[in-house]
């Protein structure tokens, strides 16, 4: 059985000051009336249906995370006791999907990305069933609009395996963020896709790859799985998860794995990964701003005022980002936004824990 | 006796939207703890004991000014039922102070202005009683430091009056605000000073004025001074008030007036007339910065930003004015700070009176 599961442990401080640790970027409004996670349960339906969702996060935010989506099942929200990386929580929905299901196949989806054309995603996630029920490890290559510095980029091989109107890839090489000129010829070359953190595999291909790649957790897992539906299963994560290794999936098991394909889908993607990215899920209006709230606006172009209840009056300004809450205003030049995340380090070493 | 009357009438909407109708500038706290009414009154001390200082203010804000100068006899808060300019307002306490003192010398002085050097304007003050005195009609010209197209000017003559180290000049002209060639010419000419609004002069020196240049006006000063002191008073004001002719002391009364002079003083003037001002009023930090409130500052300069309880954060920002206040928020380029009266025009269109 195909199985969704969504990544919702992260923060999503460039976001800030909206963003918070206990308002974290998926329960965001940005795109419109739903949250970014509300979105990534939704768009997947009817491929998903709700009792298929499984939802990863951390404990105090699964209350609020669940009233977005009702109809998914409280029972499929699992508890991360602490953020450890992506390789962790993939592997810990990993034993959960097997216990019900020794065929499961997973689609691990992110909470707080943007996806314009949902039916290419569904159309995508299916197509990727089909290369992981045939044993791939599947991950969704987007294809660049941009030559983005802020992404990692996978590289395309020749084998190619077609399924549906796709094509999936072989996967040569995964790579970091590149600086600017490296970038200009990954795109050019046609050769290389954006890693968008999408992932679809049988869950206990996965599983085999954490004991070849990391089997210190791999035992760890084991010890979790063995008390799986027992009154032991809490304490039990709660003792062995503060050991479990930092990883992110990418190094820990994507980079060494054995017969990664990629598949390059064209969805409208966008990882929301700071302010900037607002004006491509938003569409500006005729001055080329983007107005979330209440303002008066003279002579006011190609920013983003992103208010909520207060009235915002802006008077000659260009390419500036505003975004105002009840407790924190961030006044931001555009293409200054990766520093929100300095001001939410200083904020920090300030000690209000309410204010970051 | 010597007599300071303050002219506490105005709103100040540039100032928004600190500044609100039920709020107005000299109510603000601009310069530092103290508000700039509350300056206005206590910089005069000791020329000017409590009990000699008037105030003309509207009914509605009697009770928030006298509490900031509690020494201040309430009696000495004159009401105005409506604001009709200066010249009606002044006329009001001229026939306040004669009826106590009919040698009564008033100093009309503003109460939403700034000035740093308190005690040159105190020796002003003494200066320009000596002057009226002996009859004058006494301005305060203030020192051009630049050539300013905001203000009105004033063209001093040949004839001189010393009086201490000060010496007055008689009126040539009282000049509109100018454009800015012209007021580059006057200011290099030395022959021009501001028309900083303050006054001195015998009461019954300016009800004679007014006798002669607003005779209708002066007619209905003397029906509500005849009942001045007795029940009918109020409901005097009341009906003839608003019958009264809308006029500044400058047109009604100065322009056409017999034996003026002006009195030229240096004192650290500002009439604090835009956010821009505040730059003047408050020492910038290294950055060209003045920060009211509590900030995170990345890369910001010559910028204001004036806050209260939020956490303001600003990145690569120059030449910016933030104004936050509970309920609205400015953002407003430097240099285009007069377009704030647009603003709250447009919010006054919206209707929602606490707003402005």
């Amino acid at each position: 059985m195909y199985k969704a599961v969504v990544m919702a442990g992260g923060v999503g401080s460039r976001m800030w000051p909206v963003s918070r640790r206990a308002h974290p970027k998926q329960l965001l409004r940005l795109a419109g009336a739903e949250t970014m996670f509300g979105h990534s349960v939704t768009r997947m339906d009817p491929l998903m249906l709700p009792e298929h969702v499984y939802v990863v996060a951390r404990a105090d935010l699964i209350d609020t995370l669940s009233e977005q989506v009702p109809s998914v099942p409280k029972a499929n929200f699992i508890v991360e006791p602490e953020g450890r990386g992506t390789a962790p929580a993939i592997g810990l929905a990993a034993i959960h999907l097997l216990r019900d299901d020794p065929d499961a196949i997973m689609a691990v989806v992110t909470a707080d990305h943007f996806i314009a054309d949902t039916a290419a995603f569904r159309t995508a996630l299916a197509a990727a069933e089909a290369l992981a029920a045939a044993g791939h490890l599947v991950t969704l290559g987007m294809r660049p609009t941009f030559a983005s510095t802020g992404f990692g980029y996978i590289r395309q091989g020749r084998r190619s395996y077609p399924v549906g109107d796709l094509v999936a890839y072989d996967v040569l090489r995964f790579t970091e963020k590149p600086d600017a000129a490296t970038a200009e010829d990954m795109v050019r070359s046609g050769e290389y896709v954006w890693n968008g953190g999408m992932f679809v595999w049988r869950a206990d291909r996965v599983l085999g790859e954490f004991r070849r790649q990391m089997p210190a957790f791999y035992e760890q897992l084991g010890r979790i799985a063995d008390v799986l539906g027992t009154a032991a299963y809490e304490p039990t994560l709660a003792r062995v998860w503060p050991t479990v290794e930092r990883e992110t999936i990418d190094y820990g098991v994507m980079e060494g794995a054995r017969d990664v394909v990629v598949l390059p889908v064209e969805i409208g993607w966008s990882d929301v990964g700071s302010w900037a990215s607002v004006f491509d899920i938003r569409r500006p209006d005729v001055d080329g701003n983007v107005i979330v709230g209440e303002t008066e606006t003279l002579e006011t172009t190609n920013s983003l005022v992103y208010g909520g209840d207060r009235l915002i009056a802006t008077i000659g300004v260009d390419d500036l980002i505003i975004v105002d809450t009840p407790d924190a205003l961030l006044v931001c030049r555009r293409g200054r936004e990766q520093d929100v995340k300095t001001i939410v380090d200083r904020v920090k070493a300030r000690g209000d824990e309410s204010l970051y």
